[in-house]
C-alpha cells in the first residue's frame, strides 16, 4: 500500500484535468499568436482560461497573467516591483517559501533594497504589531511580501488585515498564495492586494504552470522579454495544455470547495486525534486553526528520529520534513529553525488532498505506532 | 481541407510524445524534490530526459537545464551573462528573434551594456567580416548573440566559424537555436558555444518547455530564484510531463533526422518550383541553401496584397507573415524591415513539418493560383 500525504508538495492530477489537457494535446496545435484558424482556436482556449480564473477571484481578466508556476510569479512580483515601481524596502518574514526568501535576500545582497524581517509568534504567525511598527518607520517605497499560509506549519495570514494596513501606509502588498489558492475562496474586490502568486499543481492541476494576479493599479514591465505574449507582460509561447489544465482544476476546486474543505479538515483532525491518543509525546507545530491541508507533527526524540521520513517511505507513507523544494537536500528546514524548533525532535509534515481517505490515515497511524514502539524498544 | 504550413511557429505534437506525457500525467504524481518513492520516480524521469538530450548533443548532463521554453532560455543566457559574467558589450543582429532582440535592447536602454549590431547581407546572413571587425574593436567583455537560423527567412549562421571567432577574441557566444535544434545534428565537442536555447514545440514536442545549454566553462547564477531546482540554476517545480515530452520528441527527431530532412527539403523545393512555374512574379527571401523547414515568399503587388494571409486562412491554408510572436499585431516584420524588403510586396512564410505531404503543397498552390488570378482580374 502507498499512502500519499505530501499534497502540500504537489497533488495528483484530477482525471478531468488530464482529459481536457489530452484533448488539447491531440486536437489543438496552433500557436496562439498566429492569426490563422488553428492559432485563434488556441488563443480562445487561453482567454477562456483567464476569464475562469478572473471570475472566481472577482477581478478582471486583464489582471491575470499565466506563468511557468508559483516561483516565477513570486519572482515577477518582487523583482518587477523593485525594478519598475521604485520599491527600495521590502518587509518579509523568515518563514517565507524560498521563491520569496531567496529572491528578497538576493536583492538585499545586491543593495537594491533594504530588507526588514517582521517578527513571528511561536506558532509561525506574523506579529501584526511589529508589522505596523515597521510600516510606520521610514520613508522608503515599501513592498510587503508575506505568504498567505506557511507551507510547512500551516499558519495563516489575515490577508484582509495586512492588505488594509499596507493600504493605510502606502505600501505594496504581495502574497504568495501558492498553498491557499483554490483551497479557499478569494474576493479581490474586498481584499486589498497588489500581487498574488499561484501554482496549478498544488490544487490537482499540472506542474509547470501558474499565474500571477497583478492589480490594475500597478504598471510593471515583464521579467521575461520577447514575443510580447500575455499582453506584453510575459513572453514565450504559452503552455496551452497547462493553462487549460490549470483553469479546469481551478474551476473544479471551486465547485467542490465546501465538500473538499470538509473532507480534508476531517482527515486532518482525525489524524491529529489519533496521534494524540496513540503516539506518546507528539506535539503539533503551527497554530490551532491553520491551513486545513497541513498537519505538522513534532515527534518525540528517539533512535529513529533522524531517519523518520525514510522509514515512513519504506513502509509506504509519503510525507515530508519541510517543503519539498528543500527536503531532498541535507539543509534543515529554515521554517523550523526560525520557529526555534527543538532539533532533537523530528518534524514531519503530513499534508492532505481530496483523494485521501480515512484508510490512508489509519494505515499511517499503524506505521507510526509500530515505528515508535520499535524505536522505544531498541 | 486545412493545410498547416506554419511549422516554424509551432508544430503538432507527435502521437508518441502525447502517449509518454499522458502516461506520466496519469501515473507519476510525486514532487521531484521530495525524498519519498513517488518523488524519486519523477526525479528519475527528469534526469533520464536530461541524459537523452546531453547524449545527442555530446555534452554532459550537467550542462543542460530545463526552462519554460526558448524565450526563458534566451533571457537567461543574455541577462545572466551581463549580471554574473561581467559582460559589458553585446554584439547581436537586427533580425534576431524578439526573445533576444527585446532583451539586448532593454539592457542597452538601461545602460547595462553597449549594444552593437552586426551588418547583414541582403539575404539575411551575418557579414562575417563586419563581425570580426566588431570583435577586434574595444576591450569590453563581450557576448555575441546570433541565431543559428533566422525564423522568418531561414538564413543560416555558420556556428563553427562564429564559435571559433568568439574563442579567438575571448568573447562569449550565445546562439538562439530554437529553429534548428532537433532539425540538425549538433556536436558540441566540435562547435564552440557558451549558451544555446531550445524550445520543444518547434520539433513536435510540447509548448511551455525548453532547455538551455550552458557550457561548464560558465558559472552563472539563476534568473529565477527559489527552491533550488535544476541544481540551483532554475527554481520552480519542474514541468515533468513537458520535460519527458521534450526528451521524447528530441529522441524521435534524431532517430528520424535523415528521412525527416529529406521529406521536408523535398516539400520545400517542390513548392518553390511550382510557385516559380505557376505564380508570376514570385521571388524568394533569404539565402538559397537556408533552413530546410522555411520558405519565405515575396509575392507581387496586387489588390489582395495586404489581405493575403487572411485570404489564405479563409481558403484553409495556415501560414505566417513573420514570426508568430508578432504576426497577431499590426507591427510589420522587423526582419523584413531590416532586410529592406519592398513594402508593396507581401511576404508569406511557409514552414514545413514532418506531417506535411505533397498534397498539402498542391492544395496551397491551387489556392495561391486562384487568389493571384482573381486579384489580377479585379
Amino acid at each position: 500500500m502507498r499512502v500519499y500525504l505530501d499534497n502540500a508538495a504537489t497533488t495528483p492530477l484530477d482525471p478531468e484535468v488530464i482529459a481536457v489537457m489530452t484533448d488539447v494535446m491531440k486536437n489543438q496545435y496552433g500557436n496562439p499568436s498566429a492569426i490563422h484558424g488553428p492559432g485563434r482556436e488556441v488563443r480562445t482556449l487561453i482567454e477562456e482560461a483567464r476569464k475562469t480564473i478572473a471570475r472566481l477571484l472577482n477581478v478582471t481578466p486583464s489582471e491575470i497573467f499565466f506563468t511557468s508556476g508559483g516561483t516565477e510569479a513570486d519572482n515577477m512580483a518582487i523583482r518587477c516591483s523593485v525594478e519598475d515601481l521604485e520599491v527600495t524596502r521590502i518587509i518579509s518574514s523568515p518563514i517565507e517559501h524560498h521563491a520569496v526568501l531567496h529572491t528578497v535576500q538576493e536583492l538585499a545582497n545586491k543593495s537594491k533594497v533594504k530588507l526588514e524581517m517582521v517578527k513571528l509568534t511561536p506558532t509561525g504567525q506574523i506579529d501584526m504589531v511589529d508589522l505596523e511598527r515597521l510600516l510606520h518607520t521610514g520613508k522608503d517605497k515599501t513592498l510587503v511580501s508575506l505568504m498567505h499560509a506557511n507551507n510547512e506549519v500551516g499558519s495563516l495570514l489575515d490577508l484582509d488585515a495586512v492588505g488594509a494596513m499596507c493600504q493605510k501606509y502606502g505600501a505594496l502588498f504581495h502574497s504568495d498564495t501558492v498553498q491557499t489558492m483554490a483551497h479557499y475562496r478569494f474576493d479581490l474586490q474586498k481584499t486589498h492586494v497588489d500581487f498574488l502568486a499561484a501554482s496549478a499543481h498544488k490544487f490537482n492541476g499540472p506542474k509547470g504552470v501558474g499565474f500571477i494576479y497583478i492589480s490594475n493599479r500597478n504598471k510593471i514591465k515583464p521579467l521575461l522579454t520577447g514575443g510580447s505574449q500575455e499582453r506584453n507582460m510575459r513572453s514565450g509561447t504559452e503552455n496551452v495544455y497547462g493553462i487549460v489544465g490549470l483553469a479546469k482544476a481551478f474551476q473544479i476546486s471551486h465547485d467542490q470547495m465546501d465538500e473538499k474543505t470538509a473532507l480534508i479538515s476531517g482527515l486532518k483532525n482525525y489524524m491529529k486525534e489519533r496521534l494524540k491518543a496513540e503516539v506518546d509525546g507528539v506535539r503539533f507545530n503551527g497554530e490551532e486553526n491553520g491551513l486545513y491541508t497541513v498537519l505538522s507533527v513534532s515527534f518525540p526524540p528517539s533512535k529513529v528520529a533522524d531517519m523518520l521520513l525514510f522509514k515512513l517511505d519504506i513502509e509506504g507513507v509519503s510525507a515530508s520534513g519541510g517543503s519539498a523544494c528543500s527536503s531532498g537536500t541535507d539543509i534543515g528546514s529554515h521554517v523550523m529553525s526560525a520557529l526555534n524548533a527543538d532539533p532533537s525532535r523530528p518534524n514531519v509534515r503530513f499534508s492532505f488532498g481530496k483523494f485521501n481517505t480515512k484508510e490512508d490515515i489509519d494505515f499511517t497511524i499503524e506505521v507510526l505506532k509500530k515505528m515508535h514502539n520499535t524505536a522505544v524498544a531498541t
